[in-house]
């Protein structure tokens, strides 16, 4: 029987790969003599591999002297002779890097912790779900209106904006709900004014009616409204609470002059306010949509805060555009899972969804610290940090006089996975590199290592 | 703590609704002195309340003398004077039929057999996925390579279509895959030929993207071919297993004119192959994509053979369309939930779902034997039954000289609900009604209780 899902992608046996990569970092003398290798439990959970394959892995380094065991204390580099391996230092050639070095650390940001999930509870909610009859049909168009309840209570509670449940629809991800947006909107709205760095896949989501794009460049300070003056759309796509991906959060002031401009165009604000839940220095700002019902369409969802898996969005609607909504798609089904939905909703109801978000906020807390104290320790003023203040990722602008390219591939052959930024860029182009590093899924000793292998991969 | 997920949609009480329901059959007298009342499991499964719920209603209709218990026996309604309630057999006034009459039998198509779902088995995979680290991340925007693996064994083995997991596109419906394959097509074909009556959640996708339709009419007897050539569009879309609603098949001699039409025209046939699963009389003829895999897009879904809920659909793409599509859709997240598929996926590789579906088919089988004989019995030459050799639902045509609309309305006055097939109809329309039954979630029992109280509401 085939084990697809656990399978990894290369066809070389999991232990092969651990053992091929540490004989390649012990032969550069990356992990020097004496230095501890991560515990059996660390790297399997890693890596995603069982317990026994990362053993195996290690006995064959121990049965080929590359480390010793010492017992409870763990695994150790032995001292070898370094001209032997002379020829490892030099960088293999390009098709090579991917298939030889498996990723050690992935600073990859779609994902979330793993250990702080509510697993019981969820299974347990999840499991009772099954039961119901009402999860055997079909669900509702436009969501279960259980869930879009619970979502109408926490939308007032957290972030100011009052709204009706039927206002809410719930709808798969970001951009299914703004392609079905866009049918709505492409008839009297032929473009779009987009920020620049900003969130690419929103784009395609425009692209797909056609829409052209007007671009806003947004800065570390902020955007630069001075120019909205001068554009023609009267439609804006904006991510206020934490700019994507900058991080930056819209000022009170500029909220209320967006709302302003809005209202002078009879245009719309969409206020994407993905990840508003996690902010580390102060509360978090009141929601566009909290200030001015009528010209904001919000969006939220349940990718970053909870388990992007699920594809859980919704989207609050003003009520000159949720009856064309409605019309539109009465006759469409629910992109979403009615199991995921019906189980969301209980979660809310039995306030877990809150002490969650609380749970979280202070776990992802620690690891944003635990990045940029890093970060500064190993690098001091050769990276400048950025959007350290909320979410699940931050950028270092590298000043080392390297391409984006040679910084994401260097990194990638120390084990390293980074990624990059200029896919965030239209016109507004930064003068240098900047990477993109989330932390989310990894623990605080992982972000260790990973910075601490950046800087050998960066010097 | 409000519990919207077990709500009844009316405020009153759910006992009293079934209370004031049994009431009014026993003062009608459509349920006759000394017949007895479903049992309290029964009801209480059929209307997804407690056990105790459906007591309390019944301990109310002893205490007012309208039914009597006898221990284990059950219930049986008692000798009442028939002149008291005359007033209640006038039927009551439009807006008060839908809140007055709660739905005791239930004839919609959009729910699977709850009774046979293998719940155990479910859980436990989808249990075991929710501990894997993949599980926590955003899944691949085409769907998981190892349902992809598992589609591509099961559409060769079952269906005949032999596939690369790659060509494979897994979505959440057959709307939203509509939808996006739609993109890729408007270009090149503005119109679309769709079967007259069809399947009209597809038409709205197509007026999506505003391709015209062109009208094939389709007969019990199949579609009427010979109308083709005089049609202008390359693009066509059919139910060829299962015509919908009809339910007849499209003979192999049919199969292969519509395959040359295509090739002829350079055009496309979307085949979905929606419940093909479920076939009664005959083995399932071959799938129109495992005779011509470069004109035919092949459609299929999760949602009637396995549950709805789920939110689970598939296309096979010929070659030429893949590329346009991975190209058009790369950044497009998916919006299937990650947990199902691998959960599915889990499911597939275990051979449970094979087992399922032989499970089901016989289960279904029964239930459309059972709906056929009571409706034979109670109706004989009154009603026609169209495409009981298929799918989870019949249709019967009604020689009653009754509307659409009333008949439907009688029946939700004795507290069933049928269903309208007009919507399915755009010119081809029936000169006689034709009313829809779906059986999948109920029990035989409840099955020919609906189909009696149909008898009586149609009489």
């Amino acid at each position: 029987m085939k084990n697809t899902i656990f399978a990894f992608k290369d066809d070389s046996p999991k232990y092969k790969q651990i053992y091929e990569q540490f004989k390649l970092f012990i032969e550069r003398g990356d992990i020097p003599a004496n230095d501890p290798l991560p515990s059996i439990r660390q790297l399997a959970d890693s890596l995603q591999v069982s317990r026994n394959t990362t053993l195996t892995a290690y006995e064959q380094l121990v049965a080929e002297g590359y480390i010793r065991g010492e017992g409870r204390k763990g695994f150790f580099v032995n001292e070898l002779e370094p001209l032997l391996f002379q020829d490892a230092f030099v960088l293999p050639k390009k098709n090579q890097t991917k298939s030889v070095t498996p990723v050690l650390i992935n600073f990859r940001a779609g994902a979330v912790d793993q250990t702080h999930f509510p697993l019981i509870i969820w299974r347990r909610i999840a499991n009772q779900v099954l039961t119901l009859q009402e999860s055997f049909g079909y669900g509702e168009p436009f969501g279960e209106l259980c869930l879009r309840e619970q979502i109408a209570t926490y939308l007032l509670q957290s972030r100011g904006v009052k709204t009706d449940p039927n206002a809410i629809i719930i709808g798969s991800s970001t951009q299914q709900i703004l392609i079905h947006l866009g049918q709505i909107l492409k008839d009297d709205f032929p473009s779009i004014i987009v920020e620049d760095p900003g969130y690419d896949l929103a784009w395609e989501a425009f692209h797909f009616h056609r829409f052209m794009l007007e671009t806003l460049p947004v800065y570390e300070t902020g955007a630069d409204f001075s120019c909205l003056e001068e554009m023609r759309s009267r439609l804006i796509y904006v991510t206020p609470s934490h700019q994507s991906p900058i991080g930056v959060s819209m000022s009170i002031g500029q909220r209320q002059m967006l709302i302003h401009w809005a209202n002078k165009r009879h245009g719309y604000i969409i206020e994407d306010d993905h990840d508003s839940e996690f902010r580390y220095t102060q509360q978090p700002f009141p929601a566009l949509a909290s200030i001015d019902s009528t010209r904001v369409i919000y969006l939220g969802n349940f990718s970053k805060s909870f388990l992007p898996g699920i594809r859980l969005s919704y989207m609050v609607l003003p009520q000159l555009l949720l009856d064309r909504y409605k019309n539109q798609f009465l006759h469409f089904e629910s992109t979403t899972s009615l199991l995921s939905q019906l189980t969301m909703a209980k979660f809310m109801e039995e306030g877990e969804w809150n002490r969650h978000i609380k749970r979280m906020r202070l776990v992802y807390k620690r690891k944003m610290h635990c990045i940029v104290s890093e970060l500064k320790k190993q690098f001091s003023q050769d990276v400048s940090i950025i959007g350290e203040q909320s979410g699940l990722y931050l950028l270092v602008k590298v000043h080392l006089k390297r391409s984006e390219e040679w910084l994401i591939e260097r990194a990638s052959f120390y084990g390293v996975k980074v990624y990059p930024t200029s896919i965030y860029f239209i016109k507004n182009h930064s003068n240098e590199p900047i990477i993109k590093l989330g932390f989310s899924n990894l623990t605080c000793e992982e972000i260790k290592l990973g910075v601490q292998l950046l800087k050998k991969a960066w010097s």
